[in-house]
């Protein structure tokens, strides 16, 4: 008998008084038992603001996106551990895989992103630096930092991996200490891949704590610096959001709830053409993956008046190919839901949609292989009709979170887009169809009552993730029934465990507390090149000024000989004249940048390796031959890399360059990327704190 | 005697019932009455959604944001009317130009941030498109669609101007309908600024409401769609936003609550430098414009132990000198509070934090210029200071919205940073000193806690805009006791009115939706060169494959030559091979870049009128000589200008630039902005409903 412990202030700790049983989903017997009791809530918070946190928040972005790495790698070497355990969930080798894999990639997506998309320090600088003076001695810049408090993740049952993971990866990715509270009901699976994060060893004390049983009294503590993320239905949400610790503090709290999602058919996607069939399938798919226990599962099917009865039929068809039983047995494709106890929900739920619709597919006997109907939670796909869904809100609004789903019909485009409104804001939306004007119209017209739109045609079929699956580079949530919250969509997904603050002061300040080098700031020039400098050596404000070049007409000439660009402008004094943008002939803005890097380039052998970027050019204003240019090359910013065996260890470091005409006007302003080489007693970059 | 009507579906309307007295803040007389029963707010926020929105969002975001200028210039205009109001509320010429210019310079800012970052459309495309598959048939791409329902704005007393425009210029530019709900106190001012804006006819009806009395029942009947903005007291934000709609419908509730923002003098600005003088004016401005009711005023005064009895005395001479009375009256520095009732509430809150605190200046009797100091709001400047504020909770939780400021000592930056973080979330926390390193220790320390943090020193002063106000191009809110929201900050602020989506599909159903072109989708090659098409002929899509030119060793040595670049990878094969980067002499980017320019480019002259910069270049590949390269060059967006008078009518037009080698490998990826002439025919750009 297992009895699933919690994790709590840095240790395995049983809970005390009454337990809660564990169920195994296909046979109906207990398992294990596990309990919250005698956890102290508030300590935990504590040592999770107290020593994870410090902890976390000692390593830059890019270290602690190497953590995520490093522990997905570890996690996929163990995950045929996982599934025997996520069977007992009544999930199927398919379902286990979304679960247990799709929560593991989850990681490798935000380690991948941490590294590209973050500054490599203990804080973020986002967004360009807004100027807010005339003469430019006052600017502002925002940054964002770690919250200093606890994230609180309180997770659902139907993906007691996936759930724990996406949760964990922004937030350990912004530095934040996590406490993870599963659904009960299939906690042995989080508990063992929990179990698994922690004899990685990759995670400071603190970081990390579980509680399996109730969370009971846990929101009853948090403040103002602790975040809560909650998946789970919209009631318990919506309960949970007003706690008055919440309100108090102005905590803040995201909510995923599942929603009444829809699919639409095209009206092209007739009987017949490849759209129809993919619409069966990801349908049919939809019901029954999880045994539609997912928050985005289709729960309303909206197709063509007219073609109700051939998406009845030919969605009939496949469900009663679609065999029920134990995961464990080859060839079952959907299990039981999750509990006995779900299963009474749904047929409740499904009861009370039928007020509104007819069932046409489902509610008889139903043969499960190789288990017992009875005594494991076992449910059978229904598909339910509902004639007149624009005055019928039941469909609309019941959600039976299982193999249930309701067919309606629409008569014109804007009718479907009303119907898919109807349901008041959901996770996500989709729509069958290979006509971009269809596409235009009802995606255009539902999107904001949607957090995702996913449109499917036959071009994008073989490699489309699904309907169902939210990714981590794309935002996952939704407006209103949905519950208003937003996870993952890569960076954004981070955003919500860090505090975004808006710094001012005098470009030297903005660049000593950012380390990135802001225009006005002190400039430092040096007899040496900066060319002549390793990464580490480098200075952020290190400056060189050049000397001048004239751009002469035959400069011009021959620039346009060997390039092959003679457009007009650079060639012809009238013609250039002509078009109100120049006075003359034009010298290319692809020679200034080239003769740019001719004036500061320095040329032997050395530390920098390559240029392999550019960003945001702007031509400020036109170089006529006659003009003297110069530059100034500005050390704007630099991030360390952990560079593989046997390369050369290397760093990237951003220049600010600005082209300047013999009036210290700018030409041409612009930032290039380069690789520098790290000096040879550098030490190696390890993610370690400071 | 005015009788304040409120603006209701369209008309005004006059309040039945009971009134509230509209009172003089200086001479203590009542000025008018107002009233909002017998308003339907069921129907009023129908009316926005069904009437406001569909108006406002049938604009792109570049017609909004001109709409914006119309109005920000029409009052501008306009603004001698508002000031005489303004004196009635108490404020000073210098006050209510904060609030009044200040309020307009936010619709200038949306304006002119609307057009230079939104997409001009009816949504907005944001970030890149995201790959979702390994042959790229299917990819994700976020958009920002306008919420549909209404925005309800409830602002404080203290901004009766500034307070609406700077809520008002995101939503509307998000294409949000309004409905204002100013404090009553000051609505007189607020009602004036809003008749100004509708009688300027740029907004089309629905888009604007206006509530002068009590808000009563409003938010019972919030819907998903609908989106609630806050400023007030943080126990009045807390109860609103626990309302049973907002959280059944997950409404979005932003929320801005005074917090006792923090002053931090550094140890380096000892008195006789210039960092102890900026101090000494800084914190006696915040405490006495608009007679300290600003949420962002200074409330605590963190300054070295063994400086107290300095900044006490420098405070109270300066203080000392600030002369209080009717603000019409030549000289009179700080006017009276907003009410009497707010006297009250000043006077027992200061009496409060005394409990910890001494008052070293301030408390006696205090004279009055040009007004009876017991029938206006007087109260005058209270300086406390308190000896334990790392053990006392008052001065850092109890807030006199008034002029009362507590001093407290700190002994090292560790010290002061807790001190700060003791107000537990504030809008903004000031430091001053001219030492980058104290810099970087106190304002990452206290982050946080913070939504806007100022450094002051020497180099900044001059053009610094202070502690207290909240810039349109930064974010203004802050964590906890600050209500955890966030405005304006740019397009940050805009965000909160719209929605955002991940779209999926097909790379050209994407194109089809966003029109913006993404890479995979299909190019329409033409015979026609696309440089020869104007503006409105060119199409999303239209691509250019060139034909080839093979790079040779002549031409690098030429490019070399010509530019002066003459970097070892270019120039010594086996030098380039020693870097681990390259295989042998490689040719130059800009090279690559200028060559790839005189592939696609169409000389004669013709609608193309420049090429104005460049976007996200990458080398993804060295060329070598020998190599042949060829480019794809496809029309990504186009953005419709609005050109001045006298100037030629064009747009922007992006392009994606694929440069490839002989394998069809991409050797640099990139995209181009030029100006492109419009069609003689293409109707002149305006804002007008499609």
């Amino acid at each position: 008998m297992l009895l699933l412990q919690n994790f709590a202030l840095g240790e395995w700790a049983e809970g005390l008084g009454p337990k809660t049983d564990l169920i195994h989903a296909v046979t109906g017997e207990k398992i294990g038992e596990t309990s919250s009791h005698g956890l102290d809530f508030k300590a935990m918070l504590q040592y999770a603001r107290r020593v994870g946190g410090p902890s976390l928040r000692a390593y830059t972005f890019h270290q602690r996106a190497l953590i995520l790495k490093r522990i997905a790698i570890a996690l996929m070497e163990r995950k045929e551990e996982f599934y025997p355990l996520s069977y007992m969930t009544g999930a199927t080798r398919a379902d286990s895989w979304v679960d247990i894999e799709g929560g593991i990639a989850t990681f490798f997506a935000y380690a991948s992103r941490g590294r590209r998309e973050f500054t490599n320090e203990r804080f973020h600088v986002e967004g360009p630096t807004e100027p807010l003076s005339k003469n430019g001695t006052f600017v502002g810049r925002h940054i964002l930092v770690p919250m200093e408090g606890a994230a609180v993740h309180i997770n659902a049952f139907n993906f007691p991996v996936w759930g724990m993971l996406e949760k964990l990866a922004p937030a350990l990715l912004a530095g934040v200490p996590c406490i993870v509270k599963p659904s009960t009901t299939g906690s042995h699976l989080t508990h063992a891949v929990f179990k698994a994060i922690l004899e990685t060893g990759e995670l400071p004390k603190g970081a990390l704590q579980l509680i399996c049983g109730e969370a009971r009294t846990l929101l009853e503590h948090v403040e103002e610096q602790d975040i809560v993320a909650f998946t789970g239905s919209a009631a318990t949400g919506q309960k949970l959001k007003s706690s008055p610790s919440i309100m108090q503090h102005s905590v803040r709290f995201n909510m995923e709830a599942d929603s009444l999602n829809c699919s639409i058919l095209g009206p092209d996607a007739v009987p017949g053409t490849e759209e129809f069939d993919l619409f069966i399938k990801e349908v049919t798919r939809e019901m029954t993956t999880k045994a539609g226990q997912k928050c985005t599962a289709i729960r309303r099917t909206i197709v063509p008046a007219g073609l109700e009865e051939a998406v009845i039929e030919a969605l009939s068809k496949r469900l009663a190919s679609t065999s029920i039983g134990d995961p464990t047995v080859e060839g079952v494709r959907m299990g039981p839901l999750a509990s006995r106890g779900q299963r009474t929900s749904v047929a409740s739920s499904a009861e009370a949609i039928r007020a509104a619709a007819e069932r046409v597919y489902g509610g008889g006997d139903f043969a499960v292989v190789g288990a017992d109907r009875e005594k494991g939670a076992f449910f059978a796909p229904e598909l339910l009709y509902c004639a007149d869904p624009l005055t019928r809100l039941e469909p609309h609004d019941i959600e039976a979170f299982g193999p249930v789903n309701t067919i309606m019909p629409y008569r014109d485009l804007s009718e479907a887009v009303q119907l898919a409104r109807m349901g008041r804001g959901s996770l996500v939306g989709s729509l069958i169809t290979h006509d971009p004007k269809v596409a235009q119209e009802v995606i255009l017209g539902a999107a904001c009552y949607h957090g995702r739109m996913l449109v499917l045609d036959r071009t994008s079929a073989k490699e489309s993730t699904g309907h169902g699956s939210p990714l981590p580079n794309l935002v996952h949530g939704g407006p209103g029934r949905a519950g208003g919250g937003e996870e993952m969509g890569g960076a954004r997904g981070v955003t919500h465990y860090l505090q975004r603050v808006a710094l001012q002061g005098s470009p030297s300040m903005i660049t000593a507390i950012t380390r990135e080098w802001t225009k006005g700031a002190e400039e430092h020039t040096d007899p040496v090149h900066p060319f002549r400098k390793t990464f580490d050596e480098l200075a952020v404000g290190d400056t060189l000024i050049t000397k001048s070049r004239t751009i002469t007409l035959d400069d011009v000439e021959a620039f346009a000989k060997l390039s092959g660009d003679t457009f007009y402008a650079h060639m012809n004094d009238e013609e250039a004249r002509s078009n109100g943008v120049f006075e003359g002939r034009v010298a290319h803005g692809y020679f200034i940048v080239s003769a740019a890097a001719g004036l500061f380039v320095d040329p032997d052998l050395g530390p920098v390796l390559a240029n392999y970027g550019l960003e945001k050019l702007r031509f400020t204003k036109p170089v006529y031959p006659g003009d003297t240019i110069h530059v100034r090359l500005t050390v704007k910013q630099k991030t360390a890399k952990d560079t593989p065996e046997g390369t050369i260890p290397q760093g990237v470091v951003e220049w600010d360059v600005e082209v300047m005409n013999q009036l210290n006007e700018a030409v041409a302003v612009y930032s290039i990327l380069t690789l520098v080489r790290r000096s040879l007693t550098a030490a190696p970059i390890a993610p370690q704190a400071a």
